[in-house]
């Protein structure tokens, strides 16, 4: 840990080539299997009673002190401890300080407990060590993950059985890819989107050879956007950044009182941009099914139909809310999502896989091509390679661990932990109605909702007071709201996150409010009224 | 697997809460716990048993057959297959059919056998699942991704103890990040370079904000250009794609006889661009430490010269070559590295991490600054957050395995496999330069090497004949070698790549060479010339 910790007491470690090479070696005798396995034990279980006893986010050491002691910066010439001393330090000296996110007490992000056998899977992964970047060092690993990239296909688009025959196994075309995360499988569907609108023609190359500048003066355009709610993830507005199109032209709509994207506001945006003398094209509408502060869903279906009437390319940004389609129950919530050319969907998010795993659908088999690479040395042409067609370059097959998942929870199974997120999410919101310290925010769509400590009187005042006192109160109601949540973070026994969110009235004020995602199974009702009554205590106290 | 697999003649699995919340729930009794690591000991030991028995890349099956085999595109609305089961099928049904990257006769790519402690540090990282965009997720995760960042940096620029005092835990500098691979961090460079060159100024905010038109015109230029050689990876040409200066913009500088970028060509091509009447901002240049296909590493220390000299950023792709730093013996073969503004490398190629983990550094600890992102509900200004200053989002603990390695290892074990691998390669060179059928086509520097099959006789001509004939010889040579790579790679029983390279001489010829990677300590010189006496015999019989 840090230098004091470095000094051994047991005899010097040395690196030599027969200890090394012992690593490598699949261990044949049953003592060094007894041994490997029995870190393994320790990695399983040493946690596990970590989880126990920590919840939340512990502070038992500030931020500050824990810095300090992870100062030292030089690797050690010769080995400075022994696998188990590694496994032992990391389980008794790091987790520690580390965040219980398995916790139902952890109900402040969209990271949480996962389901023991993804452990079992992720490790088997590992083992493989294989690299899907291309069959040669993946082989079966690469066929699989297009057969899964198909049945989530299938999931959103329900095309019938003969498409999927033609090109679940088909080389030439693809029905989405792995990349590392949400914001990657953002940036993905917008580069493609850049590129289809860019593409090549008569005397133009395309905008992924030539650049944005040439483009823009092949298409006669001075600038390209893409329309969002404001509610939407960061991620969009890095991509246009990203993709030389610049941030600024990520135009935020504002949302309706339903935190949906407003669509008289859009349709007024999308008819002021063709009006206007700046040449623009509108490279894509992108709808939120599940938005990261709020949990809404945008009117997907509408936006579709505003998308087909304007011929503008329709993104989903399904990164949340995406496996909410596994639910007979609830699945309607994301109605309209089959329109969409593309969608964003984590798997390290309601899929429960480990961290992390996006994922980028798209309508059409064949949109891919416009951001083909091939290499001499990999990735040629007629390959079935999927490298050729990604973002990313060398990556684990993460598709093998969604597959297992799949067969051990049946969309069933998942539909059920779907389920227990809204309909928990539904009952806190009643709680929270319920309790004259608290103001409900935003209502829960899927699993997701925001809240404010508001306590009746105070809220009285809101209601009658003059836009200044209005104005006072909700700055102050920030403050309370905002030492709250630390305070309740710091105390270490739960974790709700905080947000600022514009409220929809004549205040138009920025406001903190307290946000809470429902994803564990094991948080049910109870805990969340202990949380608010804990909430409670330390306002009182304040 | 297909159709016909999931017929179930077990009792039909149901999925029911009760069921499902027990997988989320640390076991507690000695029954629950040696079941999980009775999987574990599956997991471990099971792919073992398979890894020792096949070798090289199993073909008794064809990619059409096996294909074939992965087509059913419905999710099972219960669940198909308990964990023992699903465990049990990968194991006997899939890895036979992924590729044996481990084996010590699998040399042909960057993917190779790991030290198996690789695979526990990675199951502990699963079970933890910490989220290092954001404090709240990971805690201590972040602390230690800062300080591990900062030991490898240290190898890389050796700046002094108040240097990384002063930035080791600094919440407002950067020595770099963590990212998904070498593609993402080559391409996290030059995002970070494109801004800081197009930074905002008087009347201009910026290209991240305003984008790559507003951005040309504010500066005057027509175009950007990164200049790299032609053995540079091809994800920075996707970069340039991806960026908006368009791919066409990343200038391949031809190489000199020993594979290294020409200096005289780039001076050249530096003086035209400065000349030239499109007005042209040379955005980077790119040194290579370690070519993908020829292991050669570019001279860094001209070429940081040349930047300085010209004031252009200058990037270093070390993604293969970069632990080569480890070793007091070989790390003179990087000197110049120390010059470069930001250097990639790969976690998962020689630091033998499990796939996939790359890393950016970057000299200037604030340089990070130009790609900037916040977000109310997460990485607000001020926090620690790592996400602030990263192309992804949402990503594992990574950094946890490779300081764990470190430890385990130190640099003299590092440096143990890095030496292992250039001498087995020198010897594997003076191996294939005796024997008469085999033409030695680049020399390694590192532990990379290429060669073709080329019969004395046939040498003989190809010295002797006029350059018409010498193509047809060239021609017939590359369909040999063609052949033998494949039928080699199909027979299983080992594995080496093969990639085109554009030969120094009057013909130009683009020739089909043999191409070794020597990474795996159990691959020696025995195994190597058995995989030469196969190929002779596979010749043999064409």
């Amino acid at each position: 840990m840090n230098k004091k910790d470095t000094t051994c007491k047991e005899p010097r470690l040395v690196a030599n080539w027969q200890t090394l090479t012992r690593t490598f070696i699949k261990p044949e005798d049953d003592a060094s299997r007894a041994v490997l396995l029995k870190y393994m034990e320790q990695i399983l279980f040493g946690l596990h009673d970590f989880l126990k006893k920590h919840v939340g986010i512990t502070e038992e050491v500030s931020l500050k002190d824990l810095s300090n002691r992870f100062t030292d910066t030089i690797i050690s010439k010769n080995p400075e401890k022994k696998l188990s001393d590694v496994i032992t330090e990391l389980i008794e000296d790091i987790a520690p300080h580390a965040v219980n996110v398995a916790s139902p007490y952890f109900v402040g992000h969209m990271t949480s407990a996962i389901p023991f056998f993804m452990v079992h899977l992720k490790t088997l992964v590992t083992a493989l060590n294989q690299n899907v970047v291309k069959i040669e060092t993946s082989k079966v690993a690469s066929i699989l993950e297009k057969q899964v990239l198909a049945k989530i296909h299938r999931q959103i688009y329900k095309k019938d059985e003969t498409f999927y025959n033609k090109h679940v196994q088909n080389a030439r075309t693809t029905l989405g890819c792995f990349i590392k995360d949400g914001t990657m499988a953002n940036l993905t569907a917008l580069w493609v989107v850049r590129n289809s609108v860019l593409a090549p023609k008569e005397n133009f190359e395309g905008v992924e050879k030539e650049g944005i500048r040439a483009a823009y003066k092949a298409y006669g355009i001075e600038r390209c956007v893409i329309i969002v709610s404001r509610l939407a993830h960061y991620s969009l507005c890095k991509a246009g950044g990203v993709l030389g199109i610049g941030n600024q032209n990520i135009i935020a709509v504002d949302v309706d009182s339903n935190n949906r994207i407003d669509i008289k506001s859009l349709n007024k945006i999308i008819k002021e941009i063709k009006e206007n003398k700046v040449k623009t094209e509108i490279l894509a509408i992108v709808g939120i099914a599940g938005a990261t502060e709020t949990g809404t869903v945008d009117p997907l279906a509408k936006l579709g139909a505003i998308c087909a009437e304007n011929r503008i390319y329709f993104h989903v940004d399904a990164a949340w809310g995406g496996p909410t389609l596994m639910s007979e129950k609830y699945k309607h919530l994301l109605k309209g999502i089959e329109l969409a050319d593309s969608v964003t969907i984590d798997g390290h998010k309601q899929f429960y896989m480990p961290m992390s795993c996006g994922m980028v659908y798209f309508k059409d088999p064949s949109i891919m091509d416009s951001v083909i690479y091939h290499a001499n040395y990999v990735n040629r042409p007629g390959s079935v390679d999927l490298g050729i067609k990604s973002l990313a370059g060398s990556r684990e097959a993460n598709s093998l661990i969604l597959d297992g998942a799949l067969k051990i929870m049946g969309s069933r199974g998942y539909s059920l932990l779907i389920e227990h997120g809204i309909e928990t999410a539904g009952k806190f919101a009643e709680e929270i109605e319920k309790r004259p310290n608290f103001q409900l925010i935003t209502n829960p769509e899927l699993n997701i909702l925001t809240y404010r400590i508001c306590p009746f009187h105070i809220k009285q005042k809101l209601d009658r007071g003059t836009l200044e006192q209005k104005k006072m109160i909700n700055k102050k109601l920030n403050k309370i709201n905002s030492a709250v949540q630390r305070l309740q973070r710091e105390a270490g026994k739960s974790f709700v996150s905080r947000t600022t969110l514009k409220i929809k009235n004549e205040t138009e004020d920025n406001i903190i409010v307290l946000r809470c995602v429902i994803m564990n199974p094991m948080t049910n009702i109870n805990i969340l009224k202990e949380i608010l009554d804990e909430q409670e205590e330390i306002y009182s106290k304040l």
